[in-house]
């Protein structure tokens, strides 16, 4: 049973793993999308459940049964966002039909090399022909490529945040790209609806901390995207923290100036790269952001200022981890594979407060 | 310069006191409304600023500046949403040309009856003929009287939540209209962004407690709207409690049943009120609502269970004050007044989490 | 080793289960309390670690490593509190030597009458000699007892905050107690430290929510306490809810005056109750009591205010449920059984903001 | 009247503005501190009302009422803590008695040089003479000097949590001193309790943002900390974050090894500095800081890691922001003055969760 907004035209979607955090964010952003019809929902340990057991406020929605994924008829599916745990995830788009299109919010297929794959998740990869076929759907970097693409590996949230701001500038050749720090802040539900002691409300409210340091799995991802830019082998700082809020990751980036260049260059580049986005924007000079200022939207908003130190620059994004940094691109990339405007579904104003 | 989505026959909206909660939600729901042009914006102390410079998620949006309301060019305006403070509220609206369609959130047109107003407000009503003529905008309830309303009183945020369960039941005599105990827990919005210590971060998180106990305002408001229902005068128990969180409001209700009714009646009434409803759900017997499953949507939900104590039932409503319970309301009740599909801008799903 | 503080006479404690909440918070207390050396800790599943692997803030404490609570030389060990999960406590406790005098903070021994027992835990009693030897730790209210008893059952943390108001009130006939309806709010803590999808941090914040609507095993805890005080048997209506903050319950209770009464006389048999009492509080007249007033101490706040509704009252209290509603509340009967003052170990001051 | 804890020989202490965050914690810290009894509580515009008033969980402790400076017996008082504001501090402080012994919250004494001063706040200084006298009372690097001092400038809360790192570690070279990023987040009771808008829970909760980017004056004291450890002039980049929790700071800092130097150097550095300190903690390998493992207590504790970038470490300090970084280290100083045990006063373990 689909949902009531799908036109003749629109396409079948089916979302694998739909009972997570981004799966539900696809439910809330495709809701109105006039060329989606949902059609499938899976979620293995809760097959048979109305989506509205999982999600209460699903419950007045008219969604489909959630089901396991085998019971999926694909014939019936033109689309498929997976939502699935990372290692699991490349068994199972191994084994998906050919005629699908697929959006992959797992980090599986985000790491094109299989030696650094191997090397951050401690087992060679499963399925070596996707991981080469899979385009990395930063969509306003890699639009060309996922407008042609079978499989797009949904960037990660932090990589998002970090390369939107930092790729321009390190094509660019701006910024010394061998010296670039990024203090990144998450809301939680980064870490997803798992289970976790780092989890729960008293562990988390009222209080911050760093993990993952110098060992976080989405370093190689940003270096993945800011070595293509530099064409050459970048290493980066990044320090995750967790913050004590659902949404929102704000990435402070602490960069030196190449020879020459000034904060009128970076913020030259950075207009000139995002101009005509409609979800990247670099705000006046006097403005910075805030990830309450994103909450809810697929935007993006970047801000730049002179460090105290000479020859450095502070640079700051904002992004809603769940829209822009996962479920919000999806959908982004999704309408550029379909040929839609990229807007299409993604209307919605951040909610503030 | 009006908002792009102006269509020809788009009405034009000026909002007055825009820089509040309740009118930059006004913005973020009217953003994609196909019927409505933002033509001006007032904010007496911040005139001629920039709203992107009051609220900087509004940074990126193409709205017209920051203006004093007697520089309003009212001949280019249709329709006005007032959310000034109350009190004052009165003599604006009051100097405000008579073919303005007009939509007040604030509490001045609320209360019929001169008397209650002044007995609460402790002032004679300033503007008695439009004390008067205001339609009480409780869109499920009065639907018909906003329909041809100039001024209609869109309902304070507690009365909303309290009056949407009630009325039918008080209406249907399923309960004992005398014995209605209400424990209202609100977010912070509720207060406006004006500045006191009692709003403050530090001063909220972390803790609830209970304010304006047996004597809050919006409890004559519950109480005009019950006494209509049962056509006699009604008192209730009323004691609102502020929360640690930005929007919400949900509504325990303690009451007792009418001489042979029991819960069945309770939800067969509830149940015939709402069925073709839009935005008001009553769940099934085994869930109850929480707030965080209508955040950022003009949803109240419903929910019922047999007391402990013979003789009693308990009855649950959760709103988002500032949707259902402010802005979202009154953007219905603007659809009701232009004769417009009552969903229109307002398809905007919950925000979770 | 021991903690420190422990001087030539100071009472050797074990406490069972000390990687929950409640096992850190007594950890918290007897700090600095100078009659009591903590010499065992255990923790099932985490046995072999140091606390400080467990509760990182422990890091910098000297505390024993945990073990299992087999391991225990209870031969060293004068007094054992006891934070295992309710059902299994019981097991445990019927094992320890008879020398251990025991402070249990599990729900297990807190219902006198075995069938009321059975029938809200959906099992007989396995222990009923201690079921019928323990002693309830309500300390204001059973302190006699408590000197004398082997075995205390710490009251539950939300009958903590509804008997300590409303016991003398029932005792003294001024209210009627077969109309009284208690809303109560709690924070997150008091569902303990297990991974449960409700106690995550997305989840739980920015939003509210009652649970176990006319279902909630405290309700009988209640129950008991107030027929005791009546005399006769006596249920009311309990309704809990999950509040975005750590610690604090506010227990908003409405009750209706017994024939003749005011609230002056309510007053009167609140303060006269606890006019000597070092932990229990009645506010002066205009004021209201506030979670965050008793954060991390062990005080009771109580207020009263006369409800809109003639004959009625609303009384409200805050305890923090960590302190007062369980490991502050078990110190405070510990102090008693041993003979010392009785806020030995409890001077901690509210932590506010 | 004082409170109960003096004994014959205990300091009669005044505070000055008691009705901010950082008085009210002074209180909570003073409450059982033997050698200190409050004699005078000051709030200018709040002269004449109960403590109680200001700060409900108050009420119950008996305190002086609050009065107006000028109305202090200053000849019953030995000694005082200063919590007024930047700017007017200076002429308070500049009319006191001499026989006074002064610790002054505020950051009018904290700059020593008048040109530094004068450049970041704007006007000259004008107590030139109490400025040169003032000592810095960072207490683990300056104990010598608070030792004698009559009045010390108590440190801000960033330059706390950013010097106790980064002090041994300039001091003993070991690190670059001119590559030093230190990224900030505070919780929100760092504004103080004023009015501000940006201070107001709904602009707070569920998001972070930078802010005083390149401009706070905190910089300058951290610098001034950290040219007197190297000795020559240290120049940081500094970016404080707010953060939706009242209290703790959390500082990242990205450091350059001095060449030769690694990380076993600097952990040697730093656990030579703090062995004996009874407030400062190194980590251990595997451990990070968490701003809720301190928070209520005076500890600082210190992680590091090297980083992902070769040559670069990364060091994380927590603190309380109240407490290290305000009020706990004013009784610390108060402490070290009066040739008191340095934790009197100070033994509040962290309240978590």
């Amino acid at each position: 049973m689909a949902m009531g907004n799908g036109s003749q035209a629109a396409k079948r979607i089916a979302i694998l793993g739909a009972s997570g955090y981004t799966g539900v964010e696809l439910l809330r952003m495709l809701a109105h999308h006039p060329d989606a019809a949902i059609v499938a929902l899976t979620a293995d340990r809760q097959a048979g459940k109305e989506i509205g057991t999982v999600f209460p406020h699903l419950l007045i929605r008219d969604l489909p049964r959630l089901i396991e994924i085998r019971d999926v008829d694909w014939s019936s599916v033109d689309l498929v966002f997976c939502c699935l745990p990372h290692g699991t995830t490349q068994d199972v788009i191994a084994g998906l039909p050919k005629h699908l299109r697929i959006l992959d919010l797992s980090a599986d297929f985000r790491l094109a090399d299989p030696e650094v794959y191997a090397t951050w998740y401690g087992h060679p990869h499963r399925a070596l022909a996707l991981q080469q076929e899979a385009v990395y759907g930063l969509t306003e970097i890699e639009r060309h490529a996922i407008a042609n693409a079978r499989l797009v590996a949904v960037p990660g949230c932090y990589p998002t945040g970090a390369q939107l701001p930092l790729v321009p500038l390190v094509k660019a050749a701006v910024i010394d790209a061998d010296d670039i720090v990024i203090d990144a802040k998450s809301g939680v539900t980064g870490a997803g609806r798992g289970l976790r002691e780092s989890s729960l409300f008293a562990e988390v409210s009222e209080g911050i901390n760093a993990y993952g340091v110098a060992s976080h799995r989405h370093m190689p991802e940003i270096e993945q995207g800011l070595s293509r830019a530099a064409a050459r082998p970048i290493k980066v700082s990044f320090t995750p923290h967790l913050m004590p809020m659902n949404r929102g990751i704000l990435s402070t980036i602490y960069v030196r100036y190449a020879k020459g260049a000034t904060l009128m260059d970076l913020r030259r580049v950075l207009e000139d790269a995002y101009r005509d986005e409609s979800f990247v924007r670099v705000l006046p000079a006097d403005a910075m952001p805030a990830t309450r200022h994103v909450r809810g939207s697929n935007l993006c908003l970047i801000g730049l200022a002179q460090d105290r130190l000479s020859g450095r620059a502070i640079v700051i994004s904002a992004i809603d981890n769940l829209v822009k940094g996962a479920s919000g691109q999806a959908i982004q990339d999704m309408n550029v594979m379909l040929g839609l405007d990229e807007t299409t579904g993604l209307e919605q104003e951040p909610l503030f407060p």
